[in-house]
């Protein structure tokens, strides 16, 4: 057996001192906390301290968080059957409903990161057999596709090119043929950038008599989002983007055509197949006072992040949502246009263009994977490729929640530029930046 | 719409003044982040600053996580495909072999409370079908059955009275009638406080050519653990209870016979029922070092419940796996004798017994939840009932991680013989502390 390091000798002596035998009672067999000594199997590894690098995190997320919010990781624990933690649930249900802006009395947070709260709507809202309309125009389409045929959907795709939107004409034609029992659409399409217009949407469900399901991962807090006015029965969404917080607590919601599709599974005894995210269970613990059920254990929720997604939130009610909207959209129309001066173009048309997430056409020559390194070795910021289809094709660069300002706009698009001159790409003389001499691209060694 | 409190005032006022209207490029229409005015369907809510009470965790878990994993839990986010990140996994599987004993490559923390573990083990290594042999000896027997059959499994149940533990004998026996693929079994059940002793079960597993899984929640890191040496195939455990940590990430192992059920499922065309939690997804993106394949995104992984995770796991790698053991007994020998010097007894016999978590029987005549109350309103200590069969029956109380120490031992039961003065509880003159007049009860004002 290693040491780690010194101090470990130091901590292993001074236990060893303190562990005097307890005095026999005459009762019970002599203590036995002195373990006889052991062999182990596998030895003390040697770790050291652990020193993240310093990320300006301009991807699709994680962005980093606010330190108001890191900060409430630090409070103490409390147990997840404490008053304290259940009163604090509501008011993170209670803000959650203002970030939606939905009165859904079933607004929860899901104990792991967006894609669980996700998986909790396919598991919850899925009978085998169901068909499910999927809007298909990036790689989380694709994804639903995979999540939702394993509780047993049956997937009709409509598809866009990625980055292009749905007419409520195409999707209602859709439903026309098809008489899907849900219609799946990303409001933000974390891959792409694109916008999905809601409007009419929830009408269309309606008529067909489908339940309507939104992905706003990448909207929540950052644009408007208007869950009830749009007629959305179910969604879900991420901490980590424009809500600040540490990717690892998911909220999700469900409207009354929804919560009915959980009774009308239930009473035809079929059994949610999945029992950690089984929301009728999780309801006992989480949605009493909406239901007047008494609470009930689940299981262990997590704390720390509770109190992060609680922080976020506050942080979010105070500067306001309307507030939080402009801001994400000035830092975004700023960005966009600091990109045209040094001759970037962005892949989906302005009028869709997400605020939170841009993605940006990769130049004819240019090696993406090497400006992304780039970035990340001279300037520490982080921004992501494409995915899917647009795998080498874009960039996707992210201004979400505490990271969407015009500062960090300015820096990525000034590390931007040297990532390009260091490649030799050619911009044009008319625009504001033009081409200069090719000298930095030796300074700093890469081609 | 009101303001949260005057802070939101000021802070909406500087937002308006710093969005200027970014000069118009000519080439996109205006900006248009100055969002026209908005009616919000949900009010902004009011909610205040979040201060959770102090309390000293003495029940099931979650523990009081250490100061230094929630130091590390306020350090930056980096992305979850950083280098940076992906080397800090590394380390955390390290240090969870070491901390599980176990050479598995497939050693892993999963995005999720230890229940999420706990899914994944049986969505990956349950085929629809298979027998799983459940030894039930307490709460989480039960919640085996009900996960397992979710995925298609066939639950035989062995039974045993909440507390007591299997011989090898009737393992070997069952396993000759049903000849089932699995067998289940809680190493710590966390509802009764009794240590299963896992000698044989391996040898019996392979025997009847099944897999043997173990729930080692309230085990790892509390006390020995030793998952090769015991031959147990795949196993789960949580936090939040003898590493220190926080809920919500928790370490699931695959042994080589687990990694071929995968593969023979795979094989099969069988696909994972559950998308979140498919290993054979997660492996591409966290076991590249010992399978080869290149990396791959599957979803965002918790980041500061990570960097949680690793500082835990860092601080029992520091202070020994022997040490912690030898800690964890001290602390409950001596909370035994305690216990004893009060006239209370344990549910479970000596020799079975966790350290970690100890079942306390509740006298005649007390009413156990007026207890837990009076240990939570008067002294911040949280303690649990029992569940199941043993509810009204016994108290849970942890001594696990950072919790346990004489000096948590001592004032726990210094409160319990507090609060049954309070209820008038006879205790023997024999006894060390014998009965008291009751004038505390009277001055606390509950009976």
């Amino acid at each position: 057996m290693r040491a780690a390091h010194r101090l470990t000798q130091r901590v292993a002596t001074r236990q060893a001192s303190a562990i005097a035998p307890t005095a026999g009672q005459g009762v019970n067999p002599a203590p036995t906390h002195m373990l006889p000594p052991v062999s182990l199997l596998v030895e003390q590894p040697e770790v050291g301290a652990f020193n993240p690098p310093k990320r300006l995190l301009m991807g699709p997320g994680p962005g980093n968080a606010h330190p108001r919010v890191h900060a409430a990781m630090a409070l103490p624990q409390i147990g997840h059957m404490d008053g304290a933690f259940l009163q604090m649930a509501e008011e993170i249900k209670e803000m959650l409903r203002y970030a939606w802006q939905t009165k859904n009395p079933f607004t929860v947070p899901c104990s792991g990161t967006g894609s669980a709260a996700w998986e909790a709507l396919c598991a919850n809202l899925t009978s085998p057999g169901d068909k499910h309309l999927v809007l298909v125009n990036g790689y989380f389409g694709l994804r639903h596709c995979d999540m939702a045929s394993r509780y047993g959907a049956e997937i009709i795709k409509l598809e866009k090119p990625w980055g292009e939107v749905f007419t409520p004409e195409e999707v209602d034609a859709a439903c026309a043929e098809h008489k899907p029992d849900m219609i799946w659409v990303a409001h933000a399409e974390t891959s792409t950038g694109a916008c999905q217009p809601m409007d009419q949407l929830g009408e269309i469900a309606r008529n067909h008599d489908c339940l309507l399901a939104a992905d706003t991962v990448t909207s929540i807090g950052g644009l408007p989002v208007r869950l009830d006015e749009w007629g959305v029965d179910a969604a879900y969404a991420g901490g980590q983007k424009a809500l600040s917080c540490p990717p690892g607590i998911a909220p999700l919601t469900f409207g009354d055509r929804a919560l009915t599709k959980m009774d009308k599974r239930t009473a035809a005894g079929e059994q949610v197949k999945n029992w950690y995210l089984d929301m009728n269970m999780i309801k006992q613990y989480l949605v009493v006072n909406d239901f007047g059920v008494p609470r009930v254990y689940h299981h262990t929720a997590p704390i720390s992040m509770a109190y992060a997604l609680r922080e976020a939130l506050g942080i979010l009610t105070e500067e306001g949502l309307e507030a939080s909207w402009s801001r994400h959209r000035d830092a975004a129309e700023f960005f966009w246009n600091e990109l045209e001066k040094i001759g970037l173009e962005c892949h989906v048309d302005w009028e869709h263009r997400l605020p939170t997430l841009t993605t940006v056409k990769i130049p004819e020559g240019i090696d993406g994977g090497k400006v992304v390194t780039y970035l990340r070795e001279n300037y520490n910021i982080e921004i992501a490729g494409g995915l899917g289809a647009l795998a080498g094709k874009v960039w996707r660069i992210g201004l979400m929640g505490y990271n969407a300002r015009r500062e960090n706009a300015a820096l990525v698009c000034a590390a931007l530029r040297d990532a390009l001159d260091a490649q030799g790409y050619y911009r044009a003389p008319g625009l504001l930046y033009p081409s200069r001499q090719h000298s930095r691209s030796s300074f700093h060694g890469s081609a």
